[in-house]
C-alpha cells in the first residue's frame, strides 16, 4: 500500500459550510494537546462556556459544546426533551426540519408536521393552527435559519406561540449564529444548537448547546432515561458543570475546543453586531453583482439569509459542470442545492471569515467568467461594477 | 467580559489518554479547512479508510471513523446492532463494561451481565456458562484493554465461544489499537470501536469502527430503525461509502481527519508490529524502575497492557498531592484512578508517542523526587538505574 501526506489544497469556501477558517484559528486548533480534565483546560472550558452565552445572548448556566457535529447537537436536544409518546409539532421548510421528523421519531415520539414552501419563512398562522389542533404537544421545534434554502424565520414570533400553548421549543441555529441575530433570552427559546463551522469559521465537529431553566426541569424529570449515553445531558453536566470538580464523562476533544475558543474570541473582539452588519453589508454587494448578471435569489429579500444566498441555476446551465470549474480553476467552493432543490440552485455561502470583499468579487469574477465561457444566458461584465458600487457607498 | 487567547501549558501526557501528539499531526491538524464533499477530501477519506483497515487488521468494507469521540464509537456499535428486547451479554471487569450495560439498557436491550475482578482478564468459563444459561442471548460485549484497570483480555478466546453460540461480538478496543495485537479478522470480532487519542498519539474526538460482513448483515436486516440519526451505519454508509459519489450526511470534522490520516500514516511507517514492540519494550523499563522503587502493579504479569500501567499508591500517601506536584512542578500529567479504584491506583500511560525512553526517565524521576519528598515509603534513588539497566540490555 502507498500512502502520503495529505496536503489540503487550498480553497476559497462558499459553500454553506465549512467557511474559510482563519489562520489564527487554524493556529489555536494546533496547539500541543493537555489532558481533558487539566486545571488549565478547565479554565478554557469555562471561558468557552461564557463567549457561548455571548454569542447566543442567553444566561442559561446549560450552555455549552456538545463534542460532535451539528447533527449531534440536533439529536442532544430531541433525545432530551422528547420521552416516548410525546407530541411534537415540527415546521418544516427545508432538509433539516424533515430531519427533525427523524429524529422525534427515533425517540419514539410522534411527530405533527407543519409544511411551509422550501424557500419560504416558516408561516406563525399554520403553527398556530397546529397548536390549537394538538393540545397534548409538548414541544415545538423549527429551523431559525434553514441551510437547505438561505430563509430565515421569525423565531421569537414561532417561540411565543409555543409558549402560550405550553410546548417547549427545539430551534436550529446552526446557520444563523453569528451571522444573524439569534437571542435566545429575549426570545425565550427552550433548546438551541447551533454548528461551528458556518458563522463562526470554526472548524467542524463542534455543536454549541444551550437549554433554559424550564429545559432543564423537563431533563431532570423525565420518566425514562435519556436513550443516548453519549448526549445525555444530565451526565454531560457532570464535566462540564460548574466548579473545579469535574466528572469524567468522554474525552473531550481538547484541540477543536482551543479552535472553539479562539473562535469565539474573534466574535467577541468585533462585537457580535458589528458581525451581523457585516454579513448584511456583504450580502448587499454580492446580491448586487449576482442580480446584475440576471441571476435571482429563491428567497422572497425580507427572509433572506444574508450569510446563505440561495440562487436559482440559470436556464439550460450545467449544475455540476459550473462547480467542478469553479472549484478546479477558481478553487473556489459553492454550495449545490440539497432535497428537492438539488440541481435547481446554488448556495453561495458568506458566512463568518468567508464573508470578505475579496471574496465577493473573487466569486462574482469566477461566475462571471466561467457563465460567459458557456453560454449561460446572462449579462456578461455586468457584477463586479455593480458589487463595486454598493462596496463604494457603504 | 475579559477574555484572553489561551496558551495551553507544555504538558508530558502519561495518564490514560490523550497521550502525548507529536508536532507531525499538529501540523498536519492546522492545515487549511476546505469541504467535506470537496473530491480532495473524499480521496483522503478513501486513504484513511485503508489505514484503518491496516491498523486494525481487517479487510471490512464498513471500516471508518466516527466523527465523535470513543463514547460515540461505543454506542455507534450498541445502537446499530442493539435492538430492543435483545438480550445482550456484557463481561465486566472496570468501569467501561459497565457504560456498555448502560448502552444495552438505553438501546431497550437486556443486559446479562458477567463479573470479574477489576484487574483481572475476564474468564472465558464465565462466559461460557452466560451463553450456556441465555441461549437466547444474541450480542457478547466486552473490553478488550480496560483503560480504568490496565488489564487485557484474551478476545480471540472469547469471539470464538460467543461464535459458538451464535453471538454476535462487541469489541472495545479503545487503549489496545496500535499499542497491542488487534486482530480483528483473524479473531473474527464482529462490531470494533476504538479511540485516536490513546495509542495512535491523535488529537481526541474521533472514532475508529468496523462492522463484520454478520453485522453489517444484522444492521440492513433490523426491525426498528436505529435509535440513533447520527450513529446509524445504514446512513452513514451513504457518505463514507465507495466511490467518488458521497450523500451527505452530517458535516465531518475535516481537520481532525488530516490529524488521524497522519497519525494512521506514523503507525503505516512505524509498522504495526515495530509499534507493538516499542510499546511492550518500554513497558518493561517502567516497569523495572517502578518496581525497584517498591510500587507494585495491580494487573498480574500474563494480563497487563504494555501502554497503561496500573500501579498501587504507596501506603500514606496522598494521591491528588502527589498528581499535584507532578502536574505543577514537572508538568507532567500521570492518571487517577477510576471508579472502585479512585484513590487506589495511579495509571501511568505509555501510549503512542508518549511511549518514548525520555519519557521513561522523566516519569521515574519525578514520581522518585516527589514521594522521596514526602517521605513515602519507596526506596529513593533506585528506580533509574534499574530502569536504564533493562534500556541498556534491550
Amino acid at each position: 500500500m502507498d500512502f502520503r501526506a495529505f496536503h489540503p489544497p487550498l480553497r476559497t469556501l462558499m459553500g454553506p459550510g465549512p467557511s474559510d477558517v482563519p489562520p489564527r484559528i487554524l493556529e489555536a486548533l494546533g496547539r500541543p494537546t493537555i489532558g481533558h480534565l487539566d486545571p488549565a483546560f478547565i479554565e478554557l472550558m469555562d471561558d468557552v462556556k461564557r463567549l457561548l452565552q455571548y454569542l447566543m445572548q442567553t444566561e442559561n448556566a446549560l450552555t455549552m459544546p456538545i463534542s460532535a457535529p451539528g447533527s449531534a447537537g440536533m439529536e442532544a436536544c430531541f433525545v432530551n426533551l422528547v420521552e416516548p409518546g410525546d407530541k411534537v409539532i415540527v415546521c418544516q421548510n427545508g432538509v433539516f426540519g424533515g430531519r427533525m421528523k427523524e429524529n422525534v421519531e427515533r425517540c419514539g415520539g410522534v411527530a405533527v408536521m407543519v409544511q411551509d414552501p422550501w424557500g419560504s419563512a416558516i408561516d406563525p398562522q399554520k403553527l398556530e393552527d397546529a397548536l390549537l389542533a394538538n393540545p397534548d404537544a409538548k414541544v415545538v421545534a423549527f429551523v431559525h435559519a434553514e441551510t437547505s434554502t438561505g430563509a430565515q424565520s421569525d423565531a421569537a414570533t414561532l417561540a411565543e406561540l409555543a409558549r402560550r400553548h405550553d410546548c417547549l421549543t427545539i430551534v436550529d441555529t446552526v446557520t444563523s449564529l453569528g451571522g444573524t441575530p439569534v437571542r435566545v433570552d429575549e426570545w425565550q427559546l427552550d433548546a438551541v444548537y447551533s454548528g461551528t463551522q458556518k458563522c463562526l469559521s470554526c472548524v467542524p465537529g463542534i455543536a454549541p448547546v444551550t437549554f433554559s431553566e424550564r429545559a432543564q426541569h423537563r431533563i431532570k424529570n423525565r420518566t425514562h432515561k435519556v436513550q443516548s449515553w453519549f448526549l445525555d445531558m444530565n451526565l454531560i453536566m457532570g464535566y462540564w458543570g460548574q466548579g473545579a470538580k469535574r466528572a469524567y464523562h468522554h474525552t473531550a476533544p481538547v484541540n477543536a475546543m482551543y479552535a472553539l475558543h479562539e473562535a469565539c474570541l474573534m466574535v467577541h473582539e468585533e462585537g457580535l453586531e458589528n458581525a451581523w452588519a457585516r454579513h448584511r453589508r456583504n450580502h448587499v454587494a454580492l446580491r448586487a453583482g449576482l442580480e446584475a448578471m440576471g441571476i435571482a435569489f429563491i428567497v422572497d429579500e425580507a427572509h433572506r439569509l444574508p450569510q446563505l444566498n440561495a440562487v436559482r441555476i440559470p436556464d439550460g446551465v450545467d449544475d455540476a459542470a459550473v462547480r467542478r470549474r469553479l472549484l478546479q480553476e477558481h478553487h473556489l467552493e459553492i454550495g449545490a442545492g440539497l432535497g428537492d432543490l438539488a440541481g435547481k440552485v446554488w448556495r453561495i455561502g458568506l458566512m463568518g471569515y468567508s464573508s470578505r470583499i475579496e471574496n465577493i468579487t473573487g466569486c462574482l469574477g469566477a461566475l462571471d467568467g466561467v457563465l460567459a465561457d458557456m453560454g449561460a444566458p446572462v449579462a456578461a461584465g455586468a457584477a463586479l461594477p455593480a458589487a463595486e458600487k454598493v462596496l463604494a457607498a457603504a
